[in-house]
């Protein structure tokens, strides 16, 4: 019965992934789901990719949270429309809760919708929520031996950002072998991009930004053609 | 049905948590479940914790994972009894889990067992699995707002440890309000103990270890009086 009842939750998500992709196709948006532990740095990422892509690239942000919505503010303080979902405890988000909210974002005036999961490395990878593709950020605070042990989210994801590389200067504590994080990354997904920056003080950002543009302009193609 | 299956799972993992807890008790040894996101430091916490503790308390450790032994090899490398439990992609350690690791250690040899859970803020603390307490381990790299938006497992530990306090002198790009994360963990939490660490350079590893100590004492005193 576990199965069983496993599987309905699972349609039913899907079904609601499926009618999300719809709505995002049809108008024509780049939608991203980015996923990782609690503290690796995901609403600094988008506030500072906000603020640099300012009237380059129309940004939205869907912010999911156990409790508070003290990323959602952080995410309107950067200029951008922010929808909070609060999961009153669940451990990720579901295709539901992004459907409801991406009623709530007039879509029309967007180019790239970003989904910020609840922070957790291992439940979010499993519910679709109808995006275009998967990011996964793994601060080096974290360690080099995540990829390894937390396989699942970085086999499924389009996007490696491994982010506070200014802690690696020469003076601090932290340990972290970048080339071995990349390569157990690359040996789960051979097609994995991966860019190593700073959303501090914005080393290394500019290759993402590059991708981000890349991607809205994809998008907006292939639905044309 | 959704939550009656949900019930049923959680009355199973009881019913194992309580056969855990009579073990324990029989054999008046002190357990304690840690829990925190991937890469906060738990297994360096342990490692430093067995080694200077090394000839006062012996210490045995299940490691969760998902995938690899990686911690465990670890562990035993400082010398200390580890039993490895791989989830296979499960989100948390359970108790039926716990029973067999249990009978896998030595208990006569010990007076602690650690539980290292599987790095995830969220999910293993709904899971009992028989322990004396839950330990709350949170790194400044992950930020002071953690309290606040994963409140569950703060409300439900009886100690936070602070960890990688190293990261917060001068001259690192680390701001983490100490005194924010222990109002918040506080609020949720009167009883909460919070010592601020680092395991990697042993500060404030002391009153942790006194902790101990006094706690496997207790445990004796408690069963034998």
């Amino acid at each position: 019965m576990k199965v069983n009842v496993g599987k309905k939750i699972l349609a039913t998500n899907e079904e609601y992934a499926a009618k999300n992709r719809r709505i995002l196709s049809e108008s024509k948006k780049l939608c991203l789901n980015m996923i990782s532990s609690p503290g690796s740095g995901k609403t600094t990422i988008l506030t500072r990719t906000i603020n640099d892509l300012k009237g380059k690239i129309k940004i939205g942000v869907i912010e999911g949270d156990i409790q508070t919505d003290l990323d959602a503010q952080r995410i309107k303080a950067s200029g951008a429309a922010a929808v909070q979902i609060n999961t009153d405890g669940a451990c990720h988000l579901s295709a539901v809760q992004v459907n409801g909210a991406l009623a709530k974002l007039s879509l029309d005036s967007l180019d790239l919708i970003f989904i910020e999961n609840v922070g957790n490395l291992v439940c979010p990878s499993a519910f679709e929520l109808g995006e275009n593709a998967k990011i996964v950020v793994l601060s080096v605070a974290e360690g080099d031996d995540k990829p390894a042990k937390y396989p699942a989210v970085f086999a499924k994801s389009k996007v490696m950002l491994i982010n506070k590389i200014d802690l690696l200067k020469t003076g601090t504590q932290v340990d972290f072998d970048i080339e071995r994080a990349k390569a157990d990354a690359s040996r789960l997904n051979k097609n994995i991009k991966i860019f190593s920056v700073s959303a501090k003080t914005g080393e290394g950002m500019a290759a993402w930004y590059d991708w981000l543009t890349e991607s809205v302009k994809n998008i907006r193609q292939q639905f044309q053609g």
